[in-house]
């Protein structure tokens, strides 16, 4: 997906929001809004919105010297998902379409966002997902593919995210390779985060290669690309991860909440819709 | 007042949307966000944001060859405020406190502000203001003043809202001089607005010599800058005057309804809150 022009000050916007948990340091956090307001004009319209982010959270990190600013946030985010793993595995029992309940958990996760957007209540949008209906729902199509799919693909969003998202792979009952950030990026998975939330114990846990807050193909690895060129189905997790990807030429299922006016008109959805979107073509 | 962090994301955001009121042309629109984004690095934290108000809009003119794009939607902002000034006016004359209603009028006025926030409904906002209790009323200090005082001077704020000051200014029963800015920047008023609003009916209508959205003394006229001296009450509206004037050394009343985070915080005050506040010492 390419930017938009109300993706410029929320570029600012987020820039501020990171620089803000890296330091208390007024100054330096000046000096990041500098930065990132001075190299707007070297991103073109056309360029994917993860892009840019990696550069604004590079320059977050350099300036402020703090590396992985979200790390204590991704860790209790974690923490306060597994604490519901239990409840929400109940839920998915008794439900009358496991796989179904099992999707909208994982999208339910997706609320758990640093990086969009600051305030949630956890369990009152997790109550919210499983009860409303989808705004896109390509469940029959994905049910299809599922059904014949031998290599699976998941691509990870974010840190906690990764809780609801084992809840998913238990249900698909088909070996899953899960993909995560190379490097710390705002509040995405790496592989510590999804070796925390145990999706070590449910997939085959790899890393994308990308450092960027979405699956960039053309920044991802080798070894990663060719898993993915050959997977028969990839879910694609999150904002991040579809507007790195979209539109997708495979077999991808996007999974996400719309938590973005910008990315809400893109797809003719409110904000707050929830979505199970088939790539064109399948 | 200084800037904060927070307005720097907000100068994009009221690029983008001056931008958006001047042309169509996208790619002259995302020029206009790199310019300014590139500028924010020349911005200290110690400037008002007036003055970089002042930057971005020079910006917009520039780029998009648009010296007052919102030269129609103030024309169309004085049209609605003056079809409303028989009902006001009536409003005044059955309230038990005239003066009080006036200042409460000329806040409702102060609603009208395509600067600051695009959505507004004016009626609602209008009963909304002549019902609720002032964050900070000093009303009484207020009353004193305009006892004793002999030359008023009145800082207008945004086209449209003129109409609301002239109800007020027809119940002080002083003679006002009343400022605008001396050159179209966003919807604040102009010469020419002021006097399609009837203030030159009511008022010695100057321009204040600024060209900022705020009257910042450094940027005004000599000869305004003696009238501004010699006032014994000076009435300040809005934001932007706000922005540029705290904290006043002289005898200024602040009239204006909060409609920013970052205003709020400085005055202690929530948004959407009313605020009639002296100058300190007075």
């Amino acid at each position: 997906m390419r930017a938009y022009l109300d993706c410029f000050p929320c570029f600012l916007q987020q820039a501020l929001r990171a620089a803000r948990i890296a330091t208390r340091d007024e100054e330096k956090i000046k000096r990041v809004l500098d930065a990132v307001g001075s190299l707007l004009k070297d991103i073109p319209l056309d360029s994917t919105p993860p892009l840019t982010g990696r550069l604004i959270y590079q320059k977050v990190s350099e300036i402020t010297g703090n590396p992985d600013p979200y790390r204590e946030i991704k860790k209790k985010s974690t923490e306060r998902a597994l604490a519901l793993y239990p409840c929400l595995k109940s839920r998915v029992a008794a439900s009358s379409d496991r796989l179904l309940m099992a999707i909208r958990m994982a999208i339910a996760g997706n609320v758990i966002d640093f990086g969009a957007n600051w305030d949630f209540d956890l369990n009152a949008d997790i109550d919210d997902i499983l009860e409303k209906d989808f705004a896109i729902g390509d469940y029959d199509a994905f049910k299809d593919r599922l059904a014949a799919a031998r290599d699976i693909v998941y691509l990870g969003d974010n840190a906690g995210e990764c809780v609801f998202d084992r809840i998913l792979i238990e249900e698909l009952g088909r070996p899953v390779t899960y993909a995560v950030r190379d490097a710390p990026i705002i509040n995405d998975a790496t592989k510590e985060d999804a070796m925390q939330a145990g999706i070590a114990d449910v997939a085959t846990l790899v890393s994308s290669g990308t450092d960027a807050p979405g699956t960039i193909l053309e920044t991802c690895r080798a070894d990663f690309l060719q898993t993915y060129r050959r997977a028969d189905l990839v879910i694609s997790k999150g904002q991040g991860n579809y507007e790195a990807l979209s539109p997708a030429d495979g077999p991808v299922f996007f999974m996400l909440k719309v938590k973005c006016p910008v990315i809400g008109d893109h797809l003719g959805v409110a904000e707050g819709g929830i979505v199970l979107q088939a790539a064109e073509g399948l």
